[in-house]
């Protein structure tokens, strides 16, 4: 999807550490956009991105691994060759649809967003004909759809998930990050710390769904209240969207965790624009109209399976 | 989908006169059939299938072309790995939909049909990779969707669509002839009969749709009504699903044919199971309970572009 960052940048290390050609993939696919969301403000930086290959390549040529050999960046009259991108419910075009697995968590909030995701996969699969595709650990409800699609339509590809990049105090890499200001930053934390907290629960031996899940609703909870007690001019409040316990493969929610398969813990939280903003403070990239714009924040971790 | 007759093997024959090796599959792909549809029974007949692959592979040797060299017959757990096949609406799964082009026509009688052959095409033709795909003009609005699978998610082959194989009066081979017996075989020509009647309008320099359909529906409600008249014991009585003049691409119904696409007529009729069945009757293949099932009979003519 472009405005590359650190993240990006670990997934072709990866690549690049076990092929010899490593293909990138640079296009913000229309349909995995809902009407109402945010594809008009979707970070698009392809000369900063380009700068950034660049500058991977020569660190991977000194090292004598594989390179960046291409960068495929269509456009959507390639992509969508028949019909406009439609992103409508149940929307005209050929599509595919993974039934329930598309429809939970972020399926739920962003009802078409798997069907883009699947579909463009596939388009940009035949395209290039990988023999490996990595993609990050962040979108761990995407890895799902990619694994569901490689082995429901037998492609010939290995999928290599690559573990989150994440700030020093844990916030997950994210392209729509830059839109978070200082003030958004600091309290979007509050996300990964209620997923660790859950964490916690479960190396501790915990494994009913409540029990694991308690410690992150809690200080979802206490976070929310002291934001709700701050002046407005210092707070940032946010809506949890969802705190989710689920099955690995299929994504679906699971009261006990079966030690033999893990589980995977997962969330997204809203952080609304800042009440009272602040002559001088970091608010961030601004819309066209020089207002804040939510962020919606997703993260994960990965419940291992304990023998 | 098995059943193999004279039909197939003129596919096999155009694959085998420009390819070495030609695989062929026989699956019957439950996802295409409605929960009230006839997939239990679809005809399987493999070991004639199996026969007719020999005799046809020993009369290929002999010509020195291609040969049929794989036969891909799957079983249902390896086409559908994840989840057992659904013929529900929605239905749970993963599935390829292309809308509008498999809500037409067929797929207004059949809502399940062209997402289940879109969506095993798609499986079939990762798995066997082939240079070239045959698909007989009979089902001309699945050749349209395999064009559209093909071009949407850039698959690389051709496709190859390969005319219809008729019996000597006309009526285009198909499995499910096998179920008709003789009182409707005789009545089921109508469909080709009222077609042929329309395309003779075009040949004629008729363009607007209802100088060249009209033929077609009066010969259809004349064959009603003689059957009508006639004794239950001696007539075939049928239902019309659709007449159809379509844009050859998408498989929308036009006003006007435009010279430079020309057009498709199609149709589809159901044949009812007789009334009155004679002691010694031909009455084809029976069901279970020994009584005969509904026929539906499909057919089509293309109007080729006149430059």
């Amino acid at each position: 999807m472009g405005a590359l960052h650190e993240g990006h940048v670990s997934l072709m290390r990866y690549a690049a550490a076990e092929n010899t050609d490593v293909f990138v993939t640079i296009y913000v696919n229309p349909t995995q956009f809902g009407l109402n969301e945010d594809l008009d403000s979707y970070p698009k930086t392809w000369d900063a991105d380009m700068h950034i290959l660049d500058q991977l390549n020569q660190e991977l040529a000194s090292a004598g691994q594989g390179r960046v050999t291409a960068v495929f960046a269509p456009n959507t009259k390639t992509m969508y060759p028949t019909l406009p991108p439609d992103s409508s419910i149940p929307g005209v075009g050929s599509f595919i649809e993974m039934r329930p697995l598309g429809q939970l968590l972020e399926g739920a909030s962003r009802p078409v967003f798997f069907r883009g995701v699947a579909t463009v996969c596939m388009k940009l699969f035949n395209i290039c004909a990988p023999d490996r595709v990595y993609f990050g650990q962040k979108d761990v409800q995407q890895t799902r759809v990619i694994n569901r699609l490689i082995k429901d339509f037998h492609l010939d590809m290995d999928l290599r998930i690559i573990p989150t990049s994440r700030e020093s105090d844990g916030l997950a890499l994210s392209s729509r990050n830059v839109y978070l200001g200082a003030r958004r930053r600091s309290v979007g934390i509050v996300l990964n710390e209620s997923l660790r907290k859950a964490e916690l629960q479960y190396k501790n031996g915990m494994r009913m769904r409540n029990d694991v899940l308690w410690p992150a609703f809690d200080h979802g909870n206490i976070t929310l209240t002291e934001q709700d007690q701050m002046e407005p001019s210092k707070r940032a409040k946010f809506e949890v969207d969802y705190i989710s316990l689920a099955d690995p493969d299929t994504m679906e929610e699971i009261e006990v965790i079966d030690d033999r398969k893990g589980a995977i813990l997962s969330g997204a939280v809203k952080m609304l624009p800042v009440e009272e903003p602040q002559a001088g403070e970091d608010l961030g990239r601004l819309d066209a109209e020089g207002h804040q714009v939510p962020v919606r924040l997703i993260d994960n971790i990965v419940l291992e399976p304990m023998r």
